[in-house]
């Protein structure tokens, strides 16, 4: 972008981040395509750290992805590379080479294997990334890596965001105290499919891979990808969770479930808290955004059927654009229900805006008054809810609105 | 709208339209919503008229959908009643109680039963239809009916369309020459699941109702099914197809394929031409639209599939806005082939745009030079062109580009 683009009106500050044992991070200016910024990540983890992940699944994901998903069975990290301005997607055999080329470098430095090492890239598409300037920065970034280098490297990963966004969570496995923080990017080309564009998560817990991956696999379905933007999937996404072991719980055997485990539940709720809180700034930094649209549906056939509603509901640009203008048009909340493909009967569909029953059983409510609705969409968060009278299913979806920046946005993004 | 909307940059003039011998249609400004417009338009049939329509697949359908769905199994029209400002949707039984007191006025003045008479509704959704309006306008709107009434039945139909929209075809019949003619409306909410909202066709061939069910159900599928403004599918979108038999071919049996009989070749060339036309129309009346979107997919695994593909491309805000700012941003054709989750392989991909290749096989051409390119993105005509590498199926699809225009219209289309 030519000019920095002013802070999003929904942003919000960032925490006071502690230290997750065994971690230690910061960010470096490699200039890969931005100036006078940070745009390379390093983070070094002790020996014996497990790794869970989750990717886009889009049917083109740029070689970071291949190579994460080809090394994470050995649910083993040492090390993680993120830079921002190019995403290496659609580089061919180039891309694969700029991959291997980076994790050699990245294990010289850590001293582990490549395969223990986790790549990330977000930025333009097709373009070849300089790998050269990554490896040539990596020594002098690694030598200053410290604990608390997690606010650098929040902002070092940001793209067309307007502030960094992390959350810190503090909780207990079965007695002991430990601590999971994040860090995410994000802001276009938000409809992640098991994850977004970007986010890594690490917590001082002693947690086996085959756990981990079964909490982070559960915990972004109903938080990251509950989010969208503008419906357009990255072919960069990810979310990386990082178990240090540091903080010394009690042993946990990769055969437990991780869902049901008691020992494992205060854990459990920290993360998808953790997992949402990060989502939602995403939103907050969307493209544009300038309101937090919170959709709620109900009474749908199934909370599959449920979130495939609110997801419509979140994506329709005429839903998008009638908050941006502050216009409670309710019908276009039934125009998106209708077109979604989900089961759904007019004549059972309510919907409410700001907790006011607006439309009920196939026609407007009796008497409604406007005035209270009208209030509402003068405010920064809007909320939306649709009953469809049919089943239990449920579930909950986060967008923003669009407005004239999006459009500023994404006209001139390469320029 | 406080304001008249500019015309579209992409507008066409309305072509020189003729007789459909048998039809007669007038407009007339009934005061639903707009002042100083018509509003209301009204199209009589001579008697053995046969008809056919293909309707929005939205869950939450208008009330006129309905009537019409219902009344279509007999085949024959009489008449057609068509109001532009409020679209009769989630209205309730109030809007069933219209559409019959509509059907039951239009029916006293063409003298035929309410099951002859054709309803539709275009407008803002949620609001009760003063259908007084309606039945009161219609007796002196019917004592001006003329066979010359296309062009005021185009303007009385729009909302939010710019220009008028219109297309004629003369083809033959068995050796009888017949015209084909038609009008459409349409700007947003357009993405149209086996019609868009509205159009009207009529020919003076004679064909038998099941005859032209056919005719219209294929010829939509690659016409009126394969554009998008937005993503939005209408709850009232409808095509109808009237054949008066005032043309006086030789009878054709209701039992020939539709498809596949030579006597019907050259009819369906005309027609599956004219409704691609007319579809165009509306793209180039898109919402804040500037740049019209030629996207031809080949080498899915299936026809199907390649529509899919091309509609992913077409509907990606990221995709529309690029095109917005005239940057030849391939990467974000990428992203759209692989988040919609049809088959596709990064590596077997090629995408051209203004018809050159840019990127073939997962990654960019060697030696590419954007210049010819950066030119064609340009002009008002787009062209982009994805070879999947996998099969033999092929679709194209039209859009238009997403720019500040389609925000302004749809932050504030109630006010």
């Amino acid at each position: 972008m030519a000019q920095p683009l002013p802070v999003s009106p929904l942003a919000r500050p960032m925490p006071e981040l502690g230290v997750v044992r065994g971690v230690r991070l910061g960010a470096a200016a490699a200039g890969i395509r931005y100036k006078g910024r940070t745009d390379l990540v390093l983070a070094e983890f002790t020996p014996g750290t497990t790794v869970a992940g989750v990717f886009t699944q889009s049917k083109c994901p740029g070689a970071p992805v291949d190579w994460c998903r080809a090394v994470l069975p050995t649910g083993q990290a040492r090390a993680l590379v993120v830079n921002a301005g190019n995403a290496n997607v659609f580089t061919g055999r180039a891309g694969r080479q700029t991959c291997a080329a980076t994790a050699q470098a990245a294990a010289e430095v850590a001293g582990c294997t490549p395969e223990e090492v986790y790549l990330a890239s977000t930025g333009v598409i097709g373009e070849i990334l300089p790998v050269e300037r990554i490896t040539t920065a990596l020594p002098a970034l690694h030598a200053a890596l410290s604990d608390t280098g997690w606010d650098a490297a929040a902002r070092g990963i940001m793209t067309t965001d307007t502030f960094p966004k992390a959350a810190i969570r503090k909780t207990r496995i079965n007695g002991t105290d430990v601590v999971i923080q994040g860090i995410a990017k994000g802001s276009g080309m938000i409809a992640p499919d098991m994850a977004t564009m970007l986010s890594f998560v690490a917590t001082d817990a002693a947690l086996p891979a085959a756990v981990l991956q079964t909490l982070l696999r559960v915990g972004v379905k109903t938080t990251f990808n509950c989010i969208t933007v503008d419906s357009d999937t990255s072919t960069s996404d990810m979310v990386l969770l990082f178990a240090t072991g540091a903080a010394g719980n009690a042993p946990v055997a990769d055969t437990v479930d991780a869902l049901t485990d008691p020992a494992l539940a205060e854990f459990k709720t920290a993360l998808d808290d953790l997992l949402r809180e990060l989502a939602l700034l995403v939103i907050r930094d969307g493209e544009g955004a300038t309101k937090l649209m919170t959709i709620t549906v109900s009474g749908a056939v199934s909370d599959e059927s449920a979130w495939r509603v609110a997801m419509a509901i979140g994506n329709s640009p005429l839903v998008k654009t009638a908050i941006a203008g502050e216009d409670a048009n309710w019908g276009r909340v039934v125009m998106a229900v209708g077109k979604c493909g989900e089961p759904a009967d007019r004549d059972t569909l309510s919907v409410s805006i700001g907790g006011v029953c607006i439309a009920r059983n196939g026609t407007v409510t009796e008497g409604y008054d406007e005035t209270p609705v009208v209030a509402h969409m003068k405010g920064q968060d809007i909320d939306i809810a649709v009953d469809l009278g049919l089943g239990n299913g449920t579930a909950r979806a986060w967008s923003c609105d669009l407005t004239h920046g999006y459009i500023d946005i994404n006209g001139s993004y390469r320029s």
